[in-house]
């Protein structure tokens, strides 16, 4: 049977309940950091997708469960980590672990949950388990390698837009592929439909966090749900920013510095101008298209798949509404 | 053939040199300070024990190097975070990496780091991946258990002598014995003779580990290399403290918590003081009794492998060199 969105998310919700939330295992403070984080929701959008892909090919979703919550487990992991990076006091709308506890715990409780996502990994991929783990590896690589792109680029005065598009693709778009291809080797799919799938959550996840770019600046503030124009307080190395900083030339290349640098602005005014100056330089139908691009890109390899269109329903919808935010 | 342990190390460290020290990849500020940390040296115990266990069963050693440079780079992980919790401003005669660069930056390469040691075990370990990995995750989770037991404790006022027992097996003894049965079993070895060399590995861990504690108080300083009485002094709740504590009756208990209030100590003093204690307690010859027994019942484990004590040999030198500081 191919399941829908709702039944995939109830399965790994019920499992990561299972497994994470109603056991405790000692040494306690070491573990209920780890609880804490995996009961505080989240779309569960990664294993769900992980599931999609293998209920491609296969109608026993429960056969690949634990590898959709090893993915799970491992986003939460570098979620936590990154907050304590970052010092991110909330999460969730829950205070972050090295709040509730302290830098020590997130640190320590985080290492453990990487592993733990490993052993989830190992309870399912058995026979497939050479190649999963590569997969999981270079994913989860890569996405220290994105983290650590962001954090280098946020230091430095000009990144590329070909570096940006590749820092975004390490840190948020290869673990959306990775679970995709895992899903499909676990499923036993042909090594080129696996490679489909990879591409097609690769391009996806470029999509969706373009469209986070886009959103910020010419969102619609009660669909958003975050305060129009923080990235442009917060002068963001954004796909925007670094577009317009490309093209801007004359008297609006000294208005943008102007705004960029540490003199002190007013905040509507600052996100009225840079605002106004993204649509004269076109910022605005210049990223559509670039979102419109991975997209049509993502739907390609999903087409080329050949397996019966009812089969990638579920995927198809999944897709249309992350994109529906733009589209 | 059976390989010494100085042609073991040499493989060990080549391997490491070619893979983790003579490349660079970018992001360079993520890899360089796990290219730092593999450069700085270390005994290579692990490793060494690692390929020792596989060459009792199989001469093709190089068929487990990158397992043995997995534990390593494990290992050397542990020890990168360990620092950062510790905020320990040394490591083998260098700055830490949170020193050398930041906590964020060996936070971020520590992760990077754990996932390269799956990388590498992955690389050895394909059609046994499944029991290996099972191995490596138990390991792993272990030493991070055993690491919060130590920071619970520490901030405990009383831990029993089976909880110290239980926290250095966790902390230090379960890598060795991990690394001990991976070998074994990417050898090809008997379960049952995988299971031994895990014993093997925790009970010499454990005795390694007492021997630490013992020689604090009782050591040769000339050999020790460290100043004798550091743990009396940080209060540090040893093999030694806890079971004078336990031991301890009347004057000498009142002298005892004397010495651990925060009241002011003359140091010299109060090492002396608290080393006769334990005298009177008897605690040098507990300790040398428990350390015996643990290195007994490592012998008695590798005894029980069926194999040509010829073929045991560097794993006897080994664990008699590691003993020698206290027989």
């Amino acid at each position: 049977m191919v399941y829908t969105l709702n039944q995939l998310r109830d399965k790994i919700e019920q499992r990561i309940q299972e497994e994470l939330v109603d056991q405790l295992p000692q040494p306690a403070h070491l573990y209920e950091p780890i609880q804490y984080t995996m009961a505080s929701g989240g779309k569960r959008m990664r294993p769900v997708m992980l599931l999609m892909a293998y209920n491609l090919f296969h109608d026993e979703v429960d056969q690949a469960i634990n590898a959709a919550v090893a993915v799970e487990v491992f986003h939460n992991f570098t979620l936590l980590h990154d907050d304590v990076m970052d010092d991110s006091p909330l999460r969730r709308g829950k205070p972050t672990v090295h709040k509730q506890w302290d830098a020590n715990t997130a640190l320590l409780s985080g290492d453990a949950m990487m592993i733990r996502a490993y052993q989830f990994l190992a309870a399912d991929a058995r026979e497939n388990l050479p190649k999963t783990l590569d997969v999981f590896n270079k994913m989860a690589l890569g996405v220290c390698e994105g983290q650590q792109y962001d954090m280098d680029f946020e230091a430095r005065q000009q990144v590329s837009e070909n570096e940006y598009i590749e820092m975004i693709q390490l840190k948020t778009s290869v673990l959306i592929a990775g679970a995709m291809q895992i899903g499909a080797l676990l499923a036993g799919a042909r090594p080129q439909d696996a490679q489909h799938l990879y591409d097609y959550g690769l391009n996806l996840g470029v999509a969706f966090q373009l469209q986070d770019d886009y959103l910020d600046v010419f969102g619609d503030p009660d669909v958003f749900g975050k305060r129009i124009g923080g990235d442009i307080l917060a002068n963001k190395k954004t796909y925007l920013l670094i577009k317009a900083r490309e093209l801007v030339q004359g008297k609006d290349k000294e208005l943008l510095e102007h705004y960029l640098s540490d003199a002190p602005h007013d905040e509507d005014v600052k996100i009225q101008q840079v605002k106004g100056l993204y649509e004269r330089l076109q910022i605005k139908q210049i990223t559509e298209q670039r979102i419109d691009k991975h997209y049509q890109q993502a739907k390609q390899r999903l087409a080329d798949i050949p397996i019966a269109n009812s089969r990638k329903a579920g995927l198809t919808e999944l897709a249309e509404s992350l994109m529906a935010r733009v589209h």
